[in-house]
């Protein structure tokens, strides 16, 4: 088998980590070709000296120098530009190309956009990149036959579920949520609540900013919109459940009424594996196996649309659709930044949302230069407007 | 679509009923071509009128003469013969051919190994046809390019979870086990059951063998046999899980340690709707959706051997094989004959089946004719060491 080459887009982030941690483990499979990374530099170089990239390009040009004095054998990039063509390498070797969009944010779009353009296929970590432009990604993916491969766990579950499965026989995707940081909170104790608070997730370890989303259940919201796009099912056919043992990851229930789950510890290795590998499985070297007797119990509750009203605005944006989903990641990004900066009440986060996604006047199918007019747009007014109010 | 050819052996019983349900639900995809029927003549003659059959066996000659002068233009058989008739009947035309043997016990090997040499399908709900003879039936299977569709809940499952998937990426099979009517008592309570208590299934409405099979937990026991031989894996790849609400119907742990199950509500005609349409799935009319919401817990817990011999009897007598399977099976078959006849009590059962399993020296690679002749004897021996013991 040859290898596959691997082009990691945040690789110092909690994905990116685990991305490479499953490379490591498999130095017969992947060669890491470019990685991208923020500000966590001293973490990039010892992903640098371990896994040898032929391209890395960082956010500030102060630091892409830096990685040039340090390894001058490698070529470096920065910002924008660094990153896509982090994204768009040319390896010239004749191995499978994989992107893993493992940044946060709408950030992710541009370099996807142009990586698919080349025929690379995409491990998908960054759902703001269909949420904010599903309808202009799946086009591009299928005129360039590129396979969108989803790294999120649910996402990742669904894609299994569907395997060998006729799609139009799908009745219903069912996505698993476990509720977040606050699923035992009432609204009113939500008033209360701080940063630290937000950020102790109850099963998964990920970045500040999904967890934040877990919180408010934004998260899931954006997995409905990502589900919508990749499964191609509209949104009455994709439905929520609080599951907070996280163990099954999501399902699909099929019209014989029969129902196909994919289940596991939450590790995001796996998915993450399951990406890099396919269509194969390989051996999870470091993971830990199931143990439904040992769990005892799993949990299903029904989901509560008014406790957590992000993830109905992400339904209504979601059905709207056109440059309304745009509107709610743009405004959703923006606000979360504002509460990790402890600058907004962790309700504003859905106030500040409520508010864009209202007065937005809907594009319908906007081009790739008006989602992203519109998602810088939105992220300012967002700033502005909560300036206003403090 | 062509319609599909449905040779159907067991009308009359519980998974017959649901059968010919799925075939009353979807007439055109399905023609019952031949059906075959034990004692309950007044049932058989309801769906003879309704379902118009070209052929039907009984057990005795009296009702098929019964039949025949009720409807001369249907042709009668009875018996071992007639049963094989049913099994083998000629449509002349192109229909694909698929046999349906829903009987209770080692009745059904001859007459599934004669349809699978003439080319026929076989969607198997007689487990015991894998257990006292899975070597034989695969091969033959496999030399005459026929699918064995299960049709028992948990072997439906796997085999859905299976779809898409690399059989040698298998880690393990799950199967999950309610528990049957006993789950919640002691051994001690055991020794005062009746056979009304055993008779009544939490999950599952079923014939009374099979009920009495999950009571002493032997029914998991002949499913693990059966998967062995379906699914192509060394027992010690095959596990259960006490799982009592059977909502999950089995699993499959793959390499990665991912996990892939199938869900539903306690329904047969929902595997028996899988095996007919196979590879399609179709609509199931009548049948409840999961609500997992609405049940709010799923449970596990580890197995009990010491709890349920049976089972330890089983997975014994499937890793020693030869012809130790056919001796499992007979002496199964026979006890539970005699408790539901009130001539033993329910502990007898396991002490019936532990002598004839400890005292019978193994032949390797039994033959068609071995398997019957020892299938016979055991449930002789059975029957005369329990008059000795009465």
């Amino acid at each position: 088998m040859n290898k596959k080459n691997i082009y990691l887009l945040g690789a110092t982030g909690s994905i990116g980590t685990q991305t490479l941690d499953v490379i490591d483990n498999n130095p017969d499979k992947y060669e890491l070709i470019t990685i991208s990374f923020g500000r966590q530099i001293d973490k990039g170089i010892e992903i640098i000296k371990k896994f040898k990239p032929k391209f890395v390009s960082t956010m500030d040009s102060k630091d892409a120098l830096k990685i040039k004095l340090l390894f001058p054998e490698i070529e470096v990039g920065f910002g924008d530009e660094g990153l896509i063509h982090a994204a768009t390498y040319d390896s010239y070797n004749s191995n499978e190309n994989l992107v893993v969009t493992a940044v946060v944010g709408s950030v992710g779009l541009t370099p996807t956009i142009k990586a698919i353009k080349k025929g690379y296929n995409i491990g998908l970590a960054n759902k703001e990149t269909l949420v904010t432009a599903g309808h202009l990604v799946m086009k591009l993916a299928e005129e360039n036959h590129v396979k969108i491969l989803p790294i999120d766990s649910e996402h990742a579950a669904i894609f299994q579920c569907l395997n060998g499965e006729d799609p139009s026989k799908v009745e219903q995707l069912i996505i698993t949520a476990s509720g977040g940081s606050f699923r035992d909170k009432t609204r009113e104790e939500l008033v209360y609540v701080t940063i630290k608070d937000a950020l102790n997730h109850p099963n998964w370890s990920m970045g500040a900013k999904i967890t934040i989303d877990s919180a408010t259940m934004m998260n899931k919201g954006l997995e409905v919109i990502e589900a919508h796009w990749l499964f191609n099912l509209p949104y009455e056919r994709i439905s929520t459940i609080l599951h907070k043992e996280s163990v099954i990851h999501s399902m699909v229930e099929f019209i014989d009424t029969a129902v196909i789950a994919q289940l596991g510890t939450p590790d995001m290795r796996i998915p993450i594996q399951y990406a890099l590998a396919y269509p194969e499985r390989i051996v999870s070297k470091n993971s830990r196996r199931l143990n439904l007797a040992e769990i005892g119990k799993l949990n299903f509750k029904e989901m509560d649309y008014n406790r957590f009203p992000c993830l109905k605005f992400a339904y209504d944006a979601g059905i709207k659709g056109g440059s309304m989903p745009t509107v709610l990641n743009a405004a959703n990004e923006a606000a979360v930044g504002l509460f990790l900066q402890g600058k907004i009440k962790f309700l504003d986060i859905e106030k500040l949302i409520y508010q864009q996604i209202e007065s937005h006047h809907i594009i319908s199918n906007p081009d790739l230069e008006t989602v992203l007019a519109l998602d810088q747009e939105i992220k300012a007014k967002v700033s502005s407007l909560q300036i206003e109010r403090s």
